[in-house]
């Protein structure tokens, strides 16, 4: 969106060029790498995240190349050689990528993508996809909590003038939609993703003409249907609402139309909600629709049902598109395993904090449901030789609290990733927009409502296999003997 | 930065096109209207925000067309007759725009662009105007707090990975350099805009090699100059800065290299940073510097340094790149005027909120210097056609407590908001970057302290001239009256 050359294999931290060009120099870039993405905390203390932005890292992995602007660039550095910039002009992506669908829930602690692939080119790509999928999990994350708070009434995206830069609001909206809400004002977005964009007008359409009553007027003579006038420009229920009804009544009713409605975005919402829902009936319009817009999130729309607020449908901003509340997903990438002599090799991150301790190893997650509830109970982390056979009970268990124990019988394991890119190749079929959202509210519909509390959720199972478990153990005691 | 068509020009809120063809249908198009951006609140409740965002609202208005593909999908709505599609297939920005260079401090209530243009122009540029002026002002008022907090220490960016989406990322580290950062670790913002990116290893580096020491020891050997090597992969005081040290020694001071550094990223950045600094001056490595960089802000960077931190430069990531504390700047675009036979009328936004009330018409603002000190001493808000004679005494007075007045003296009145556009036609040199960042950081030297404490800063004044608050009050007056 800037005039100057902007290709996305350069949207990178500049220490990924200056590790890559070690490993291009020490040999270490013909070897295997594996990396994971997954995070710690859930945004605003929610129970699950909701994974979104897998479309656009499709795109990127695809397209991934440098172009002879970005050799130039690397070369005025004076830090790299010939051989490595020649090796970049011919870069492209060989390797392996696993992820979890969009829109599916997922868990602190367990893959969320697994690049698998040569040293420079799981490397260079770190930046682009963690920002990629953080920002796009942040906002379908956020999405999904306010849809939810909704209870079933309509959620629009209203929020790109507030975003975080120009791809903020586009694929911003995008991600909201995947995380539940109906449509969106942005109508890029409906361009690009097909994310249905809609509205009627601002209060500078009220103001340029001589009266609200004339505004009202024109704009239900040139938009008869799905006309949705904005009624606190003066006073809502002196001004607006009266107005509202009479060209209701003059211009459109007479025509037989009555899919209109009313937009507040100041005041107190339930108070002036109720008020507007009482005149709209008792002028004989219970169809026109209320709209609201001021400053909501997912506590004011719960709030504003519970108060009895006759609100339809519900536009929000500025705390939707960024999520202000809690402003970062905190997707990190770390090594998992490195080739030695043709074998994967385990690696691990240690950490004065428990919590921080990577899981070594190419993995494998299942989700666990039961077969007679349909809900999912747990995840389990495998290594990725390991199958789950859900003919058997399972006994899972607490990594930190390992007499935390629980055997599951009749259950049923989901794999969660899936092969996106094999040996560079594109594998996936990334399914259309409207098949995500509705797979994302399948799975919501799937986790218990214990997990879904805004404050202080149920900590879903996220466990190792024990397999895994030993692993990671026998690694932990390897480091406190001295051995790195 | 993804695959889709994507002109800035559909990057708008879907109501701008109903409301321009609104515009189009009643002729009122072709009236002159004048929209200005302002914000009512400082993030952070701090005593000034810094404007950012200027360079890119220039490459859109130069280049703001609709494309084919862009007619294609409005007429597909079904809501546009062709005269009006054929309009936008011409359209252009025939207007003018005055603004405030970025990197100016500026303050509540104060127009900070001005967009005098015929109705449609100026409505179709709502969305990406506030979008771009709120993102860039945002990162750069945040990167302005914590480098002033870093005290003339270093400050980096370095959150590419943590920003909501690519142009978070790149428009938001080029806002943090114009706010006071001195570099980025993203190469693409360096490319575009040529803002310095630098950057060394991550702890996937370490992880690679059979030891740490192997690890930092093949880095110095490649990268002989600017080495900075990460000590806390495993333990940094026992193992990390050890292995720094013998690197250093073994590698580049018998080369008599001397300019290299260690990072810190995790654990208590005061105690390691004063513990590291004794081991590295005790092994005689007195210029070795010490970046941290673990979930900075300026609260934290303020703090550390009262500690007697031994940092010589500050990463800074999601809390910079997102503005995490409070994450959205809530500039607004409100119409101030509308021509009426050849006469721009002022027109006004009245709210129960005495605040939320506009500031009608065509406006200049002043900014006033104390010829003494050099320093701002207040902004006075003017009518277009007025000029301050600041050879004569001038009394400001608080437009909401009118009995708060002060005369100044021996001051100097420098216009805020400069030509950008005329007749459509650019007519503003934009400065380079590094110039913008040195006008900012003059800006701020000549602010008062007390406005730029960071809590509870004392409230600049923005003053109406006798002129423009007569008009106001008039017209809110007209409005108790019921005219309208």
């Amino acid at each position: 969106m800037a005039s100057a050359h902007m290709n996305p294999a350069m949207l990178v931290d500049f220490y990924e060029f200056t590790m890559s060009y070690g490993y291009f120099k020490t040999g270490y870039y013909r070897r295997r790498t594996v990396f994971d993405v997954f995070f710690r905390d859930i945004p605003d203390g929610g129970g699950f995240a909701v994974a979104a932005g897998l479309a656009r890292v499709v795109e990127y992995v695809r397209d991934l190349h440098f172009e002879e602007e970005d050799i130039a660039y690397l070369r005025g550095k004076n830090l790299f050689d010939e051989d490595f910039l020649d090796y970049l002009r011919h870069f492209r992506f060989t390797g392996d990528i696993y992820a979890v669908p969009e829109g599916t829930p997922v868990f602190p602690g367990e893959p969320i993508l697994t690049v698998c692939a040569p040293a420079i080119e799981a490397q260079l790509m770190e930046t682009y996809l963690l920002l990629t999928l953080n920002h796009q999990s942040l906002i379908a994350t956020k999405a999904n909590r306010i849809v939810r708070a909704a209870a079933g009434r309509t959620v629009l995206e209203f929020g790109s003038r507030r975003a975080q830069g120009a791809d903020g609001a586009i694929a911003g909206a995008r991600a909201a939609y995947v995380g539940g809400c109906h449509g969106t004002a942005c109508a890029l977005t409906d361009m690009a993703y097909g994310v249905p964009a809609g509205g009627t007008m601002a209060h500078a359409w009220v103001q340029m003409f001589k009266t609200e009553y004339e505004a009202f007027r024109t704009y239900c003579e040139i938009f008869p249907t799905n006309a949705v006038l904005l009624v606190d420009t003066f006073n809502v229920l002196k001004s607006g609402v009266p107005n509202a009804i009479r060209a209701f009544k003059e211009v459109l009713l007479p025509r037989g139309i009555t899919n209109f409605g009313i937009r507040l975005d100041s005041g107190d919402m339930a108070y002036l909600s109720k008020r507007a829902r009482r005149m709209l009936d008792d002028a004989g319009l219970p169809g026109c629709k209320i709209y609201a817009s001021n400053s909501l999130d997912e506590y004011t729309i719960r709030d504003l049902i519970r108060q009895g607020a006759e609100i339809d449908t519900f536009g929000v901003g500025e705390r939707l598109i960024t999520a202000k509340s809690d402003a970062v997903f905190g997707g990190v990438y770390k090594l998992a395993a490195v080739e030695e002599d043709g074998v994967l090799v385990p690696r691990i991150k240690i950490s004065e904090s428990t919590a921080k301790i990577t899981n070594p190893h190419l993995k494998r997650v299942w989700r666990l449901y039961d077969r007679e509830t349909g809900m999912a109970m747990a995840d389990q982390i495998c290594v990725y030789d390991e199958t789950i056979d859900d003919t058997k009970p399972l006994t899972i268990f607490d990594q930190h609290e390992t007499w935390k124990r629980k055997t599951l019988e009749n259950f049923e394991a989901r794999e969660l990733l899936v092969p996106i890119f094999k040996n560079g190749e594109l594998v996936y079929d990334v399914p259309d927009i409207a098949a995500t959202r509705a797979y994302c509210a399948d799975c919501v519909a799937h986790l218990w409502e214990e997990v879904k509390r805004f404050d202080n959720p149920h900590t879903y199972y996220v466990d190792l296999s024990q397999k895994l478990y030993d692993i990671k153990q026998e690694m932990l005691a390897s480091y406190a003997r001295g051995e790195h």
